[in-house]
C-alpha cells in the first residue's frame, strides 16, 4: 500500500512527487509516455524562474527528474486506465488499474495533464518546434518581426494574437466562422491594433513548408476558394484536451473534460488531489504547474498525519 | 504612469517583473532591502523544481533577478511608505508614496513578503543559517542524525517537528504554556513519536554557540529555574510577521496582518493584486510565491487589455 501514487511526470506530477519524496511518503509516479509533459513541445522556456537566457525543456524537465532520483521515488512507465475507490476504511483508500497491474495507495495526486487540440492538417505535427506553436507566452519572442499566422477564435487566441503584436510585424488570424468567439472588448482591441489582420470563414488546410514553416494554405469555406498565405509562424489556439479519460466515470470534470477542484486542490474524492493542466483554473503555465504539485503533495501530507 | 508597480523583490515580486515584461508591460519594481526576500535566510534550497542537488538561496534570487535584467526591468531601492487611489477614472489609478517620491501606476502588485517572527533573544541573529532556522521544509535535511529544539506550541511548529522527525535523532519541542495550542490530532502524533520530547511551560532565553548552535538556555516559567539543552539546531516557529504595514489603512488584511485576496489573487482594491507571503494562504513556498506573481502578472496584462 503506497501513501501515494502521483498520476503524470510532468512540471506538476515531478514537484509534487519531489515535495511528497522530502515529506518522507511512500511515494510512486505512474507516467504514461515518458517524463517531461506536454511543454516538451515547446521550443525554449524562457519564462521559468531561476534560468536566465531560457532553458530547454527536455533540460529543466531533466533536472525535474534528477531531483526525485535523488529522493529514491521512482517514475513507472505504464498507463493508468481507470482509478477505483474501498470507501469502507475511515480513511479511504484507492485502487490504480493498468493494463498490467493494479496498484494499491491512500492518496492519488492526478497531474496527468492536457495536450492542446490539434488541427490534424498537413504539416502540423512535422512543422511543431519550427514555426508551428501552441503557446505564445513560450514561443512569441522567438518570433520578432515576423509574419504570423494564429488560428482560432476565441479568448485564448485572440489574447494570445494581442500579446504576439509585441513581437510580430504582422498577424493574421484565421478563424472558420464569420465572427469571433471572443469576448467584445477582445475583439474591439483586436479590431483596432494595425498589426493584426483578419481571414474570417475559413480554415487552414495545410502548412507548408520544408525545414521551417513558409506558408499555410487557406480554404474559404462559403465560397471554397483557396489561397495560400506566406508566413514563418503559426500559433494555434483551437483548444486543449484535458488527459482525463480515466477519471471521468469517478470524478466531477467540467464540460471540457478539466477535473473540478476546491482552492485547496480538493477533487470530489477525498484524498485525491489534482493539479496542473488537468485542472480547471485561470493560468497554464509551467511554474503554476510547479507550485500546485507542491501544494497538492503538503496538501497529502497534512492529509495522512 | 506606470502600468504596474510591483512592491517587493522576492521570488514573487521578481516573478511578477518576469511575467509583466514579457506582457510588455511598463512595470517598476519597488524593493525596500535588497533582492532576494526572507528566503535568502534559508541556507539552501532543496526544493525549488529544476535545481538537482539544491542551490544557494543568494544564486537563485540572482538568477531570476538576471532574468528581469534582460528584460529591461530595473529595481529600484526604496521603501514604500503608503498606497493612495484615485477613483475617480474608470480604470482606477494609484499613488505609491516612498520617502522622497509619489510613483503613478495603473496596476500595483504587492509582493512585500514577510519575516518570521523573532524570540528576540541572544545568539539568535547570530546564528541564523550557523543551526538557527526559521523553515524546516527547507533546512530539515541538514540535521540528518542530530539533536535539536522546536521552538513553538502551534499547528506549525508540531507539524514542522513531525517532518524533522525523519531527519534529526531527537527533537525537543519547548512551549512556553502548559499546553500545546496544536490540534488534537497533531499532538497525539507528536505523543506517540518516540523521537519527540516535550518541555512545556518553558521558554528559551538565549542560544549558545561560537560559530554553530551548540545549546539553548532554558526558564521555566512556573519555577523560574534555570537550564540549559545542548543540540545542534533550532527552529523557531512563532509565527511569521507580514510586511504589510504600509497597506493596512487601504486593504483588507486578516487579524495577523496578511492580506487578504480571493482566488484571482484580487485584494479589496480593483487593479491591485497580491502575490507571496504577504498573502493569507495554505503553503509559503518559494515556488508557490512564483506561481503567485507570474498569475498576478496575468491577471494584470488582462485587467489591463
Amino acid at each position: 500500500m503506497y501513501d501515494l501514487i502521483i498520476v503524470g511526470a510532468g512540471p506538476a506530477g515531478l514537484t509534487a512527487a519531489l515535495y511528497a519524496g522530502r515529506y518522507r511518503l511512500n511515494t510512486l509516479v505512474l507516467e504514461k509516455m515518458g517524463v517531461g509533459g506536454q511543454i516538451i513541445l515547446s521550443s525554449t522556456i524562457e519564462n521559468f524562474p531561476g534560468f536566465p537566457g531560457g532553458i530547454s525543456p527536455a533540460e529543466l524537465m531533466e533536472r525535474m527528474h534528477q531531483q526525485i532520483q535523488e529522493l529514491n521515488i521512482s517514475v513507472e512507465l505504464d498507463e493508468v486506465l481507470k482509478l477505483t475507490s474501498d470507501l469502507k476504511s475511515k480513511h479511504p483508500t484507492y485502487n490504480i488499474i493498468t493494463a498490467s497491474k493494479s496498484y494499491q495507495t491512500k492518496c492519488v495526486i492526478i497531474a496527468s495533464g492536457a495536450q492542446p487540440k490539434r488541427l490534424d492538417v498537413e504539416g502540423e505535427v512535422r512543422l511543431i518546434g519550427r514555426g508551428v506553436s501552441y503557446c505564445a507566452t513560450c514561443d512569441g519572442p522567438l518570433f520578432r518581426d515576423k509574419e504570423i499566422v494564429v488560428i482560432g477564435g476565441g479568448d485564448r487566441a485572440i489574447e494570445e494574437a494581442l500579446f504576439l503584436t509585441g513581437y510580430a510585424k504582422k498577424i493574421t488570424l484565421i478563424h472558420r466562422r464569420g465572427q469571433l468567439r471572443a469576448s467584445g472588448i477582445l475583439v474591439e482591441k483586436a479590431n483596432s491594433n494595425p498589426k493584426i489582420n483578419f481571414i474570417l470563414e475559413s480554415v487552414v488546410e495545410g502548412i507548408l513548408g520544408k525545414d521551417r514553416v513558409e506558408a499555410v494554405s487557406i480554404k474559404n469555406v462559403a465560397t471554397n476558394s483557396e489561397t495560400s498565405l506566406p508566413c514563418q509562424g503559426v500559433f494555434i489556439f483551437v483548444g486543449i484536451k484535458p488527459n482525463t479519460e480515466s477519471f471521468k466515470d469517478i470524478l466531477k470534470l467540467d464540460e471540457l473534460g478539466f477535473i473540478i477542484t476546491d482552492q485547496d486542490l480538493n477533487t470530489t474524492l477525498t484524498g485525491v488531489f489534482a493539479c496542473g493542466d488537468c485542472r480547471k483554473k485561470s493560468l497554464y503555465q509551467v511554474v503554476t504547474a510547479c507550485a500546485e504539485g507542491a501544494t497538492a503533495a503538503a496538501l497529502t501530507h497534512k492529509y495522512l498525519l
